[in-house]
């Protein structure tokens, strides 16, 4: 039951791997407006990362992460750590809306940009910051952890790859989440700053539609929100669902809403169903109901019969290493660039689009 | 693994809970097109049905069906059943296309009408049985053996009727099948007589939809239909999916396809998960998969905890008895006639709206 409060902290735990030698690799952390930015720190710190810095505008914020992260330096500014050169990339849970403007202004500082999901609210901040990739060749990564940072995730990818249920033609996930409210900042209560349901948790997946189809784009062919039953946050959308068509015609379906029941033993019963023409695979994520508290359930059926393959400290999480690698010898074998940004635009279309259901 | 192979031939055991005596409710079997036909009939019997009479055009089809039912009459004519007076009821699983119209010759000699579903293939089959229902008074009733055959489906209703997960707000729907196409007859590969995988086994999971919600009529938002994997087939769609909004803001969300592997101990990983205000339902109707080959898994997560409740045996099939005094008392406690028919109508629109997948 330890992951049971903890939606908004998660930093699951992985087997270090360290791609790199100590100060081979040194980022900071700016902003610390959601829990991620522990998940994505330890990550990037158990690939072999050093961590320098740690800024945020709230002191009291930034010496409470520190705790974690001996030998940090608290920083002054937002501009310490950016006129740094041995910091080569900063990593940020900022306020949704702000994290497009965080992200242009570590890349103008020559530095590889690391922000939890969504990456941004709106069409405009993605295309600010595709034009300033552009401009300065920087990264602009984005933690969509729960498939970088789920191991029966990207054990589902691997078993793709390698044809085990041969072409995907459907992807279907339940991303389901514990509201906590009482432990929610403000903003999260606030559309223009959370960016709406389908942008915020939608976000992942749509990436992974993206990414265990293989699809390069899609089309969103139907978007819903609704606000069920939290008249006392008029913004906030407690539900949403929607339809994609990739463009190798692959088809997906997500639900996401923050009505996790007191009584489950984690945050969300996260679900993925991964149908092939081969097979099929069904991910159980963060635990296998009246079961097991502990996620990481990968169920595989196919010709040759039905497998239920618990990954935990099996997989690792190979994206905070890739990345690192990515940065350094400026390649992009974690996330294409063009994976991340088209992630982002179909999220927020699908937002921009969506149906208001009453 | 006793059902490995039979989709087709779906005939559940329940427990036999008769609600009349022998001869009280005579009825008979016209047209045996699909293997429901024994679930049906076995179904009435169990609830203290008499079955009288079979008649297929095909002899020894209906010498066949006539071994599992001692003392029943094959019949020489469709005639010779519709013209005993004896005769309240006329079972049928006819090719889909037929269905319509044998409902109405049926009704037209004074008798309610049972029918496999889908009960049409076409909207103009829909009107002319609605008309002939308010013309004779008789009932057109449908076989939505995923739900009212199917224990844990059924078990489901009753918890949502007694408030465990408050007010139902999404239904979602897996309705994977084993395309076993050598024992399929050639009629279920022609669109025209089979209706299109939406109308066909897309029936029961609107079914389920308008059930669990309590909604009386929805709008089909989205339909998508595909021939992924089965060239050889041209007419067979092999997947279809769809998305709902009931006239009571309940949304759903329905996939089915012929993509089941061989390695999977059932004919079909069948899923509903229910979402509610106050928790969740999952049922995992036909097995739960690599622990139990047996089906009727209903998982309730609620304020209290996860809770896993088999149901195989204990909860019964009350449709058919409720269906037989229906038909005695002419009231409606098993369906109604308009929630028979809006099922079918919207499934109707899901497939002739749709959008072909390529």
């Amino acid at each position: 039951m330890t992951n049971r409060k903890e939606g908004m902290n998660y930093a699951p735990k992985g087997k270090p791997n360290p791609v790199v030698k100590e100060n081979e690799f040194i980022f900071a952390a700016i902003a610390l407006e959601h829990g991620h930015i522990g998940g994505m720190c330890s990550g990037l710190i158990d690939a072999g990362g050093t961590i320098k810095y740690v800024y945020d505008p709230d002191i009291q914020k930034a010496e409470a992460f520190a705790k974690n992260f001996p030998g940090i330096i608290i920083a002054k500014s937002e501009d310490e750590v950016l006129s740094d050169p041995e910091v080569m990339l900063v990593a940020s849970a900022d306020i949704t809306s702000k994290r497009g403007a965080l992200g242009l202004r570590v890349m103008d500082a020559g530095k590889d940009y690391f922000t939890d999901k969504a990456p941004f609210t709106t069409l405009e901040q993605l295309e600010a910051a595709r034009q300033k990739v552009q401009e300065t060749g920087r990264k602009y990564m984005v933690y969509y952890a729960e498939r970088i940072h789920n191991e029966c995730s990207v054990y589902a990818g691997d078993l793709i790859e390698q044809g085990a249920i041969g072409r995907v033609i459907n992807v279907l996930g339940l991303g389901p989440h514990r509201l906590s409210a009482p432990a929610r900042p403000d903003w999260f209560f606030q559309k223009e700053h959370y960016g709406g349901i389908l942008c915020d948790i939608g976000s992942h997946q749509v990436e992974q539609f993206l990414y265990y189809t293989g699809a390069k784009d899609a089309e969103v062919t139907r978007s819903q929100i609704a606000n069920y039953n939290h008249p006392e946050y008029p913004e906030l959308e407690d539900f949403g669902d929607m339809m994609l068509v990739g463009d190798n015609g692959a088809t997906g379906y997500f639900r996401v809403d923050w009505f996790t029941p007191d009584g489950l033993s984690s945050w969300g019963d996260g679900r993925t169903v991964i149908l092939g023409t081969e097979g099929y695979i069904e991910l159980r994520k963060n635990l296998n109901i009246t079961v097991e508290d502990e996620g990481n359930h990968v169920f595989l059926v196919d010709k040759t019969g039905e497998h239920h393959i618990p990954v935990t400290g099996k997989v690792g999480f190979p994206f905070f290493g890739q990345l690192i690698l990515d940065c350094i010898n400026r390649t992009d074998h974690a996330m294409t660039q063009a994976h991340a940004f088209k992630a982002a635009e179909l999220c927020l279309k699908a937002e921009l689009y969506a149906e208001r259901i009453e």
